[in-house]
């Protein structure tokens, strides 16, 4: 089990900071967690990421599942020893990969994506189809194996199991992720599943697992509400906060200050796939303890560096003449060692250690980022 | 420039240990060098590289001249600066690559594959015409850039112009690397012309960088005596043995047999682009201090890993299982933290971390069995 240590609760604001305690020791919040889909961390070794600041990682039951499959990770002794990862560690529980599988991939949406402006965007989704890729029951969801194109059920029991299997410190119950744009009458139908999901999740763990409860409920403040009140009335560690948090900062604060309030202040809150540099003010202001994102590795990956200033790509001509880091006031080995010249040269070329010396960067930065927030947080400052 | 200090030679063989002095620091010799073709040893760090025991790396003159080009390797201050490699840096002339766009493209030969038997290899190359991709003409090389398609000349001048802005504590003459199976009359007329252009190149240099000379002559053991003992009369810093050097360890036994006898001892002696495991002993044995290869780095991102018993495809369904290391002897961070289930899967899920890591076991091994070696040669064993 974990244990949340809260050390400081703003006055000013819902921000505050503490320690979450796990068998694989300290986390302190607020924190980033970045992502490990399939049991490590995109062109990053783990040493690295560690240097970076990262206290935390989430994996992807999901993907585990079939790649290696829960019988590898059984004989490893579970994820921490097969990936070698001794630090804190939660599973998403597969409801992401529900919402990208399903509706997500029929309507070409990715939740990183859902902020992008465009009337071709605004079209609501069509929820009177089921989504092609999969097929959402009382039971669970059903879909083809992506590895051999059978008939695959997950279910909150599945779901619970592989994460036993998994073993990570933090797992997630099994929910649903409705995607933006769909109909309320769609969203109020799912959250009734995945509440009900919920409860099955808890009722399937039989190890001492900490597990978080996820509020969905989309943009609608009634759902939202009785979604956080759902979870917080059951024996869940702590919580995630899932799903579509709507088109701008504005909005996205907006939904936090529905949720926040609702859930119980001594158990920490996760939000879920969401996490560029320009959130980071409003979860901490929103009173988010933990969020994870792909955006500072995927980023890395498509050449794409975080500054103080903003993004710069390093694909772009001008990087390659470029003698200075990609921050001059930054200390990770990236911005002490390489100029963005040298970057934008191993990119060019095709060299993959390009991906692990931005990653390294952007993991750096945006570490950083939130850890200055935690310094504000407990002087009082915010 | 740089110094030799001979510590032992052997009276049993031609083995000896040394250390070659250079501006960025002793080389405890004999060593493996790892290749660093773009400013950067493929899917490792540098900081990793080091930890895995190496001293020194060889750069590519004709790869960088392209990418990214002399304009900006001027303006870093140099590779070293560049890639901040602040140890001993070699770069080849370009010779190779002469070989491999022309005869070596036009045939499919790869000096890494010279060695595979089979019929259809035997062929001599018909060199009744020039190479389609290359003119070699007295000057020096012309071709096509690979950037644009517009004509290059590459000469000894050009080459060695270019590996003074590298900067390397190395550089090698420029040479022709002829290929397997060419007449001997084309290796004759190709090897006088080398001479020439060598001796252009020891003219062009206005640095105090050392250059090293290059014994070629492929298979002809009067050639090359003749190469030896031309490159032995001028003043190289150091030798390197290029070119074919057979298809069975015994052959290249032997043509080391013909080529270091007639070379200063006092001077040390490189052996280029050859070093698989199985290679090792006949060039200890042959009195190589320094030797060049992909093979630890090319075939760690195909999943070959080394171990003691011979290579190992960590592709293999057997390697999925497999909870034990790549070698359970070896001290290296991926045989310390990961089994060879946990390598496989990243193969399998397209982690570039695999490459990496086994990159990473992969020379750690090269660098310890030359090291064992060494130690062998200096307790007067071998």
């Amino acid at each position: 089990m974990i244990s949340f240590r809260l050390l400081h609760q703003s006055k000013k604001s819902r921000a505050r900071a503490g320690i979450i305690s796990t068998p694989h020791g300290d986390i302190e919040t607020p924190t980033f967690v970045p992502v490990a889909t399939q049991g490590a961390i995109k062109a990053l070794v783990e040493d690295a990421a560690v240097r970076a600041g990262t206290q935390l990682i989430i994996a992807n039951t999901f993907h585990l599942l079939f790649k290696p499959g829960v019988d590898i990770l059984s004989a490893a002794g579970g994820l921490h020893q097969f990936m070698h990862w001794q630090r804190p560690l939660m599973t998403d529980s597969g409801g992401f990969q529900v919402f990208s599988l399903g509706f997500g991939m029929d309507h070409s949406l990715g939740k990183i994506d859902t902020r992008v402006e465009g009337d071709e965007r605004r079209t609501l989704i069509d929820v009177s189809t089921q989504p092609r890729q999969i097929r959402i029951t009382e039971e669970g969801v059903h879909f083809r194996s992506p590895m051999d194109g059978s008939e695959v059920l997950m279910t909150p029991e599945s779901s619970i199991a592989a994460q036993q299997v998994i073993g990570a410190d933090i797992m997630y119950a099994f929910d649903e992720c409705t995607p933006p744009r769909t109909t309320r009458a769609y969203i109020e139908e799912s959250l009734a599943r995945t509440h009900r999901w919920e409860e099955r999740s808890l009722a399937a763990r039989t190890t001492a697992q900490a597990m978080f409860g996820i509020v969905q409920g989309s943009r609608y403040r009634d759902l939202r509400e009785r979604s956080a009140q759902f979870v917080n009335d059951r024996a869940f560690a702590g919580f995630g906060i899932g799903g579509d948090l709507g088109e701008s900062k504005a909005q996205s604060a907006e939904i936090l200050s529905w949720v926040i309030p609702a859930l119980d202040p001594t158990r920490p809150r996760h939000l879920l796939g969401i996490g560029h540099p320009e959130d980071i003010e409003l979860m901490m202001r929103g009173g988010v303890d933990t969020f994870d994102c792909v955006s500072p590795t995927q980023l890395a990956r498509r050449g794409i560096a975080f500054t103080p200033e903003g993004r710069i790509d390093l694909r772009n001509e001008s990087a390659r003449h470029a003698m200075k880091p990609i921050d001059a006031r930054c200390a990770c080995d990236t911005c002490v060692k390489y100029s963005r010249a040298y970057l934008a040269h191993l990119l060019r070329a095709g060299e993959i250690n390009a991906y692990s010396h931005i990653t390294l960067h952007n993991l750096t930065f945006m570490h950083r980022a939130v850890r200055d927030w935690r310094e504000k947080i407990l002087a009082g400052e915010i």
